[in-house]
């Protein structure tokens, strides 16, 4: 019953994160607003959103401050999905067409500007008396997620450790960040280091997964996939890339077991999805 | 020597400025630190970090609020035209290569992404217990900008109303955000709407200043000018439009000169440039 009121707790906040997100959008008709819209209600996992969610109800922070880091944080995530599909040409997301495919690159462009800005507009909804290490600590991981996708793109030639270090740079600040910012709203900045290494494992573990299933793909269209860094038959690498997954997917589990009042659940629950996929 | 003491208290916190916006580029060697740096460095006047520094002189705020104001506004700024240059595709910026033309599209998108960042970053350095509202209301004007910005890049049929609306919107709320944060952080929230009205007025007469400039050029180009919407021969419109530019400058100066403790000081000067202008 606990559990169940937990959950029924988690989604009603869920529901009010959907809802801050669009009021962020633009009042006016705009190509702005038409386009934040066609992107936020193309469904999406949420995961950042529940992320923060789970580590805010842990640590007992109150509904406002709870919504407000969900909010600011899944619409950070969105942002950067805005700009990847712009940068990478990939026309489909979540089943729609990209941003850009639909409105133009111009449009594109500025829907992620304004997404990124109303992140922080969402942030500043915490009641919260920490609210400067709040916003400096959103951009220092967004720093480091911007630094990541560069390289990202100017990667050419990679060994295991520039891949894992891409890799971690590009999806571990912004998974890490829902459950950081909720220690820093509880007053637990201690633990920061601790989440941010969990959140890293599972960028590794989350990337090497889907890079397994996207095998064949991108052997055609001579993509990176970290299948073709390991020597050995078809089977072989892919045996040994799940091997590698779920050994960073439990340390991930082990380091998020740590975090202070069952904060780190979430991360957990996050990490198992790569002990044993595919 | 109260003016002169005054003009250097504003000389000493803009090299606090410059500082601290380098200091918010990535500490680690990296496409992004260079596409900063080489824009950042490139010159340029300050118009916003020194209207944030008049406004936050005149309105007795401390010098870390101070600095934290004027560098987030000028970063902001600086945000816009990296993304501006790209979707105009101008090559040139301060007399060097635009960063898009330089390190490429990809680096020029994420270099103003890290910007729109950054400037929040800078703004929770103040030591201000109204955090909160200055980073809704820096929100709200970047919401608006990007807005203006996109109708810009989509409008064709321009009547004198539109061209004053796209005007207002795209160079207005960046050039009022320096002094509207000075009001908020030292409590006159009250006079906003003010100080908003009298940049809406700046930008139009920088607008239509920069138009009689531009005029042949333009009409070269084929893009749109304010003196191609007057009627009769090239010096009567140019005659009207610099008229035209001359009443918008003035009436920011009566609304400048409204503001608290003298905080409109910046924006009359900036206002005077253009009255009589050319």
């Amino acid at each position: 019953v606990k559990d169940l009121s937990r959950y029924q707790y988690e989604l009603q906040l869920l529901a009010h994160v959907e809802d801050m997100m669009l009021s962020l959008l633009p009042d006016t008709a705009s190509t702005i607003r038409e386009a934040g819209y066609h992107h936020l209600t193309a469904g999406g996992s949420r995961v950042r959103a529940r992320l923060a969610l789970q580590a805010a109800y842990a640590l007992g922070l109150s509904e406002q401050t709870s919504v407000a880091i969900s909010s600011a944080t899944e619409i950070l995530h969105n942002a950067s999905l805005l700009h990847d599909d712009l940068q990478d040409a990939d026309t489909v997301r979540r089943g729609k067409e990209a941003v850009w495919q639909k409105f133009g690159k111009n449009a594109a462009v500025c829907t992620g500007d304004l997404f990124i800005s109303a992140s922080y507009a969402a942030l500043a909804c915490c009641k919260n008396e920490r609210l400067n290490e709040l916003v400096a600590h959103m951009h220092y991981n967004t720093e480091e997620v911007i630094v990541g996708q560069q390289a990202d793109l100017e990667a050419s030639d990679y060994s295991q450790q520039a891949y894992e270090k891409i890799a971690m740079m590009k999806s571990g600040p912004l998974l890490g960040l829902p459950v950081e910012l909720c220690l820093i709203a509880a007053g637990r900045a201690d633990s920061i280091s601790t989440a941010q290494q969990a959140s890293y494992e599972i960028a590794i573990a989350y990337q090497v997964t889907d890079d397994i299933q996207d095998m064949d793909q991108d052997r055609e269209k001579g993509a990176l996939n970290f299948t073709s860094l390991l020597v050995g038959s078809r089977d072989e690498v892919i045996a040994q890339a799940k091997v590698y997954a779920s050994e960073r997917a439990r340390k991930a589990k082990r380091l998020a077991a740590e975090l202070p009042h069952g904060s780190g659940r979430g991360l957990d629950l996050l990490a198992q999805r790569f002990v044993d996929a595919n």
